[in-house]
């Protein structure tokens, strides 16, 4: 975060400081990314979550919850029943940053042929 | 990568063991998102991509290059000059997922204010 002129706040990843930084290391980091697309899904309980993001540990998803709850993009919410129902969703911000991440996604598997060739190509040269 | 029906490849960055997870990581991972946000401005070499690239190491700088390369997104060139000039910038590939997380990038800096409040009300409850 950095001053502009007349005190308007300013965002660059950019920028070492910036306070966009974690916000973009949590969004953009591997779990941030299967977690916000999950959950674009729909509704989630904490292990439906951990099924989908194949290979996530109950320690990082929670921590990651956690991170995405405090940037206002996830909600969760306790339904009383016994034992107590925890479901996460979706805020309207997280709708739409999960929309973009999830057209990152569809963009690198589509592109996953390609890379997978010019990985051969390079590991064949070394 | 999991195995379709007729023998597709199928890419899934769900699953845990798909080929597309570490290159997820690379193009997502903070300094990946720079690196690519930062030449798809244009053709850098390795010191002017340092600066743009603020906090970034040079060991880390190197590394993303290295991954990026052997992704096929980003070509090095060497230019015969004393001393060499090695030039560093995207190949079509790596233009598209360079524009997709340009768009993340902006989406994510013009969600900050709303973020930065979530944030100082989750801390303040706790």
């Amino acid at each position: 975060m950095v001053m502009a002129p007349r005190d308007e706040l300013v965002f660059d990843v950019f920028a070492r400081n910036c306070t966009s930084r974690p916000v973009m290391d949590t969004v953009a980091g591997r779990w941030g990314i299967l977690t916000l697309a999950a959950l674009l899904e729909g509704t989630h309980r904490f292990n439906e979550l951990r099924r989908r993001v194949d290979g996530v540990s109950e320690k990082m998803l929670s921590q990651t919850l956690h991170a995405l709850e405090r940037d206002g993009l996830v909600t969760r919410s306790v339904l009383s029943a016994i034992p107590p129902r925890v479901e996460y969703s979706l805020t309207a911000a997280g709708k739409r940053i999960a929309d973009k991440l999830t057209e990152l996604i569809d963009l690198v598997e589509a592109e996953m042929p390609g890379i997978s060739q010019a990985q051969a190509a390079y590991d064949a040269e070394r």
